[in-house]
């Protein structure tokens, strides 16, 4: 397909009207679809309903070791939960904390213990001037929501196919002791899908940072989350290297069975040093006595081990992979070589990342929305909302039905197609008007 | 029995004689009995074993409202289980948020966001020179470890069988501005089982803090957690009590299902005045994206409703109060009339709080530990520690098999005679040289 670029204003003006003509019926469909979070579908819940059975009034509720977990106690996660989930995050048991039903809210406490407390005997963060953030962008508006909640600076980083530009990550942290930590969702990252490679790895364990409490908050809410069995894409374990470099207290890592069993109904955890485990310990046994045991012990009964764990991951695959697939296909279908959009086509993780042309990115998601099709807010992938070109936007198609996706996925592209003519007419009319101009001031000059 | 402080030197010698026997008994027999927490036992988390099949894989997870359990979101809580909570707490639905498996984490983050965010607009207290609170003693440890944590400044006040002393308490908050928060157990207290009188709630509610961010942390922990039909303590609602006295704003309170399903693995509820909902709903959505709702609804599913909840009370009821009157009667039969020490008959709760002499508190726990007993630490039930008499310690019976409690409570009474004869002893050997001091003195003189 031509460029639009290319098109005679002639050629776009009556493909606008086309389009239009188009964007009316879907507005006649009336669809009320929400694609706006990551959230599973309801085929993927049903996968994990055998948990509802793995803990009945007739199982024994015991540990291996004889603890009881429908009584107090047990501050870092039974045993059996460690294992599991130190498998799944390719760690050391003995490195791990079992949290609660989220691992979003573990960030958040880490954040707010450091803001109180500080970071292994370091200046509480609340009695600084001014404590910065490094974000990935564009990235995970939740991540965002909790530096910008506490009041840290936050500072973009590009986002390349290979990670965050390291050569500014290197240089600020390096220089600047205000910087506390980076966001990091290095596997399947939201919202590309990318993968930090082998080398963006290294050099994050190699960091030099001037601040002492600098952490590397590494979500690795995706470690997992493969669409494709023989495609997927593979993460240097981030603790190991740290250690290897000689930075074993850099990192937190983090992740949960958010999208693996039940989001919110699940178990969290955070793999990091020993030093790190002390600290954090410290401040949790003022936090809680413990969470729930039960339900750590109902995770491990019903995925026994890690191949249990992967096998059904597998099951999530064959469910959503059609969805990416059929729009990517659509995006294909639809946008090739007009130059317009430029789209991820990722091996996992839960969203596809939309570049419009600069300035479209709010247009067509308000146009979407007129349409009945909710999207992430444009903007939302960056902090404080702020895009500064206005042009990436979130896709998320595990929800939706493959029939309302398909749907979405056409309406989403049309509004794309009307967005970048307007765009682009009015370029256009703006050209024209200041050519004009331009005479004009010629003229008088 | 005659009072030991009434016998001759002669006299408490030779039955320190024979309760050192005994003791040796007690040793030969190597318990190893805990009693330091207010844990349920096995036959009461038994009672709550249909918990785990009110939710199975063929049951339908969704509430009322068509939300699925299963998946993302609903930050305060699902309509069914606010419903449930709102009824056992005596608040409105409305005025509620359901929280994850534990109180403690509930008043745990309302202070930590006092710290870093402030209360309704206040400044936050991490930017205070000073923050006190009020710490009704003896109370609960985990409370106090909590304000320690934030290293906020605790100011004991005594506690009287009505609660606080509230001359004390109007006092100190109307003419100090640092305090900005009371630790309330206000129904059968940790650890003497006291309730709150009409006139200490009515007074409460219209305390005059100079502090426009001071808050009343009323936790409400044992609620429903009476040991007998007939004698059961009332107290009246704070929200309600507040709203009427002009002060809505002044209280958070707090409870969970903690000890009536398991502890650690039920649900958690802060009920407080809609202007407080506001304000801790603008944190908490960045702290998470909701608590664990399939937990919320299996147990709404299990108790159904409030009248189901108050029938699983009594079966606890029946399961614990033997073991209270046990050891009720045990420090009857072996204590009265020696003037050795004094304890509390509470109509509910988990504790029993046990004065002994001044000074002696820490050598009765330390000789039950050298039997096998163990028992909360003295000085667990004052701030930082410090029981400046050294004569409280906290009795938990609800853990142990009753005969186990048999035994722990009449060592627990032997250990009592033992440090107090020895104390007796002491004080008139120390009379003595003070005499003969005295003597030496006045002969010098």
């Amino acid at each position: 397909m031509k460029a639009y670029a290319k098109m005679t204003t002639a050629e776009l003006e009556g493909m606008l009207q086309e389009l239009k003509k188009q964007y009316s019926r879907f507005q006649a469909m009336e669809m009320t679809l929400d694609m706006s979070r990551g959230k599973p579908c309801k085929e993927q819940l049903d996968l994990s309903m055998g948990l509802m059975d793995s803990l009945t009034s007739g199982a024994d509720l015991f540990c291996e070791d004889g603890t009881d977990c429908r009584n107090y106690g047990v501050l870092g996660g039974i045993d059996e939960a460690k294992v599991l989930l130190s498998d799944m995050m390719e760690n050391n048991p003995d490195n791990i904390i079992i949290y609660g039903n989220s691992s979003l809210n573990v960030m958040y406490d880490s954040i707010s213990r450091s803001m109180t407390h500080g970071v292994m005997g370091n200046t509480p963060w609340c009695k600084l001037d001014k404590v910065k953030w490094l974000c990935p962008v564009p990235g995970y508006d939740r991540h965002f929501g909790i530096t910008e909640y506490f009041g840290i600076e936050m500072i973009n980083v590009p986002m390349t196919p290979t990670g965050p530009d390291m050569d500014m990550v290197e240089k600020l942290v390096r220089e600047d002791e205000a910087i506390k930590g980076i966001w990091c969702v290095p596997k399947y990252s939201n919202p590309q899908g990318y993968s930090y490679s082998d080398e963006t790895v290294r050099r994050f364990a190699r960091l030099e940072p001037k601040a002492k409490d600098f952490r590397i908050y590494w979500d690795n809410a995706y470690g997992i989350h493969h669409l494709y069995d023989k495609n997927q894409d593979y993460l240097i374990e981030i603790l190991a290297e740290c250690k290897r470099a000689g930075n074993p207290d850099m990192v937190y890592k983090f992740a949960s069975t958010s999208k693996v069993t039940f989001p919110g109904s699940g178990i969290a955890a955070l793999a990091t040093s020993s030093n790190n485990l002390d600290d954090i310990k410290n401040q949790m046994k003022h936090q809680t006595i413990g969470y729930d045991k039960v339900n750590q012990l109902r995770h491990v009964r019903f995925f026994k081990d890690i191949h249990g764990m992967i096998e059904h991951m597998r099951k999530h695959a064959d469910i959503i992979r059609p969805k990416f697939e059929t729009v990517e296909e659509i995006f294909d279908k639809n946008l090739t070589g007009l130059q317009i959009g430029e789209w991820t086509k990722p091996n996992g993780g839960y969203f596809i990342s939309f570049e419009t042309l600069p300035g479209c990115a709010k247009a067509v998601v308000d146009k979407c929305m007129k349409a009945g099709v909710k999207l992430t807010a444009a903007g939302a992938t960056y902090p404080y909302g702020r895009d500064p070109k206005d042009s990436n936007i979130r896709i998320a198609p595990t929800y939706p039905p493959i029939e309302d996706l398909r749907k979405a996925a056409e309406l989403f592209t049309l509004c794309v197609k009307l967005v970048s003519i307007e765009k682009i007419l009015s370029e256009k009319t703006g050209e024209d008007i200041k050519n004009i101009d331009g005479e004009t001031e010629e003229t008088k000059a």
